[in-house]
């Protein structure tokens, strides 16, 4: 007993160790970027066998894990991923977390890498998972419009490049006959043009007709669906009658669309606030 | 093709955006903490049907999870968790991930999260899993051993407040037939001796002899373990034979000691670094 | 001679000491506010016997320090000040000290500084100066250009609301004979339509006919001239000649008017750099 | 009247402004090390014909502005000062300005400016100043004992290898009739003992003779000294007596020591407090 009352009193004696934190919060009025990096994964994806270049399970289960996260935190307006990696982009204006960037990036590693495991068996059936995989995280701010678009086209066009080499270098491979020392010394040096005619010329493979996942990776956004359900209501004579109700939904939809033209901009208007804010 | 080649160039002219990261790597010679809090676990315990005060099952799968991330970490010292929470404390001397705070924080929010759900099963058997859970983290620094030790003992004087109170009250309930309302009517404004006589006078039990997990939670630490395996050797007139090897490994170690007192560090003088360095 | 060598190695053996500045560079993209106030200015006003409720003495000194300041560093844009603060705008896309945030406000603040005493006489002629004041300083970032302005905005604003309260004030005490107790307590509560009121009714005083340098404030931005000088030119038959030569030059001009609505902004439309970059 | 009632609910509209202010303050317990330089002090003391290699008026007034700094500031508990830096230090304990390192930084900076000014005079006496010169600062933290003295033996380190290095330069060109290129050339390459031997082969200079402020810089500390002063005293017998006083007062003493070595800081036990804390 007397150990106890010590150990409260203690507890207010050691308290002065909370003052070592410090505020990390985020500037105000700026996108706030967590990005995802899976670590390890080139190991990861030879030790579950991920087909190449690209698997198609392990993309989906990034995707699903990517749309866990926006559904825990709605002030993520746009969700862009390709590989082993995912940008998440929270509004300019949130006020998640007092916008403490210690929080957010934990949060959103966290609940990405838990879905991660927890819905793997849906995409990869019999294969099991051997371990349990870690992704790290880093928060970019970016005060502008213009800065955020750039930051999406950046890791777009960094998709493009890696998956128009991997899918030239795996053909090469798979098809060519080639082993991976000599695929690797063919590429060298190519431009992307050599790649393209590389494809087209010997595998007749029209690289702008592979699956638009690959070549432009996943976006995620919030739209707004009208959803139609019925509803029994309660009529003035006392009877029931079921009457159709529709309202709108926010959910998150996928898309393998280009993001760094104007286009996808223009139809989607709602995604960036106004800059003069 | 063409939009291949600008693409490879637009990479290099949205590159700039790199430049918007900010270095947030930890003040040299301190201990670096990351602690772990479970979200929402409050509601996660009743869905999962928790057992109450402590679920030994959930306790289980924390220690294990820690367990992985000192594996993936070996520049983590010590660990300690208690309820829904884990600390991990880095060597004051660790350069790992350049010691940049975003890293080492996600890293082991992943690695934890990852893991929790990996080795569900194993704890909770036939109960499932319903959804992924999260844990949220934050990264505190310490200049000297004296901080360190106040730190850890903060957070296990922390488990020992909050377990006493919890075994008293879910006693009341379960055993003394209290409503919720009614059992923290009783203990409203009580201190610990009070609570201990409540225990010890009305059901006769000693909360001293309740498991040490509960009171004082969970320690990690690194132990040197000799270990013996056979290994098959030639002799050198070409028969083979079987001799023990022993040799020392690094093994992850749980405790459940009081370590707020002088004994534990004592017993592991290799724990701490010297502070005058 | 052997200390000598120790010495020298003994540096390198130091030099790991460096590794603890950490880098504190400002976001990219936003403007980088520089904000000075005088410690001590109320003790330092009295003892320099500063005219009440305005020292143009003090206030030319002010303004004269911060030309100084605006002299040494090109980057910076406007400057505004009032009574003893000062506030310098860096162009978002400036990349003076790399950014560096220490760098910009000790270097500010310096030069501030150290020209007030420099320049002292020029403004306080036979009035000595009794002691090196001091001013502190710090960094703010905003992303935008509404924010920007809203902060001068808010600048301009205190000014106001400060300058109409100390105007009254001092009336009431140099010409209304009131204490300086009986002043504040008949200044209690009052709008800014009742000290209006007050000086107009009771002293025949219009507020909007104070000079704008006490309403407004100080603003500075740099301004193109056309300077013409002569300059003694060979010609091609041997002869020299004096001829005009008009240049642009650039320099810091003082204004005193209204920077919260947009009539400023649209007749100096070089000062904010756009939004969408 | 409009505008003002106006301008005052503007005031809190924009005051928003305020939250865009992040943060900065220092890790607790640890040493918190402004260090001032010399903005462009090359051209400076050539314009301002600073004797070579050493100007005493320039050592002196340096020490003077330190003098102005550690009495503004009593948590400074060591300064060192050497050629044109001066590193000031303050407790670890410290929560001057909440540790806040903006405030502290350019505080220090500005007192030590204006003094820089204020004070000229008393050194350079006919010799103008001809313009204010300005210092930049920067805050590092360490958390140890062991680190301090580190970072105060570099710069003490930097200090010997410096006026070596000018001492022969400016020996050779000063009375051994080279030029500075001549000189310079003489000295590539050479360690410390071949210009001890330079300077005493050819010019009969034994280098530890030379005056131990150039030596070793300026370290500044606090003294407590017993002072005696004369007080007059109403006696019983309504008479008054002048009698002697004795107090113990705190004042900031100058020493030209070595502060590598140990015997320094066991001379002065009081100015470091113990890392176990």
């Amino acid at each position: 007993a007397c150990f106890s009352t010590s150990s409260s009193m203690a507890k207010s004696k050691f308290e002065y160790v909370r003052s070592f934190e410090t505020d990390d919060s985020c500037l105000r009025n700026c996108y706030i970027v967590v990005r995802l990096d899976g670590r390890n994964f080139h190991k990861f994806s030879e030790q579950h066998k991920f087909t190449k270049p690209n698997d198609s399970r392990a993309l989906g289960l990034m995707s699903r894990s990517a749309h866990s996260v926006m559904a825990e935190m709605e002030d993520i307006i746009i969700a862009y991923g390709q590989s082993d990696e995912f940008s998440f982009v929270f509004k300019r204006t949130s006020n998640l977390f007092k916008r403490r960037a210690s929080k957010l990036m934990t949060h959103v590693a966290s609940q990405f890498s838990s879905s991660y495991v927890f819905h793997w068996k849906e995409f990869f059936r019999e294969q099991p998972l051997l371990y349990p995989p870690s992704f790290d995280g880093r928060v970019v701010l970016y005060p502008s419009n213009r800065n955020l678009r750039d930051y999406l086209s950046w890791r777009q066009a960094d998709c493009h490049i890696n998956n128009l080499y991997n899918t030239v270098f795996w053909t090469l491979v798979q098809r060519g006959g080639l082993t991976t020392t000599q695929a690797e010394d063919r590429l060298k040096g190519t431009l992307a043009a050599d790649k393209n005619e590389i494809l087209f010329s010997e595998f007749d493979i029209n690289y702008n007709n592979e699956s638009a996942i690959h070549r432009k990776g996943t976006v995620l956004i919030w739209e707004k669906r009208d959803e139609t359900v019925t509803k029994r209501v309660k009529l003035p004579n006392e009877e029931e009658k079921e009457v159709p109700v529709t309202r709108s939904r926010r959910r998150v939809q996928d898309h393998h669309c280009d993001i760094i033209g104007d286009q996808f901009w223009e139809e989607h208007p709602d995604i960036l606030e106004d800059d003069n804010c």
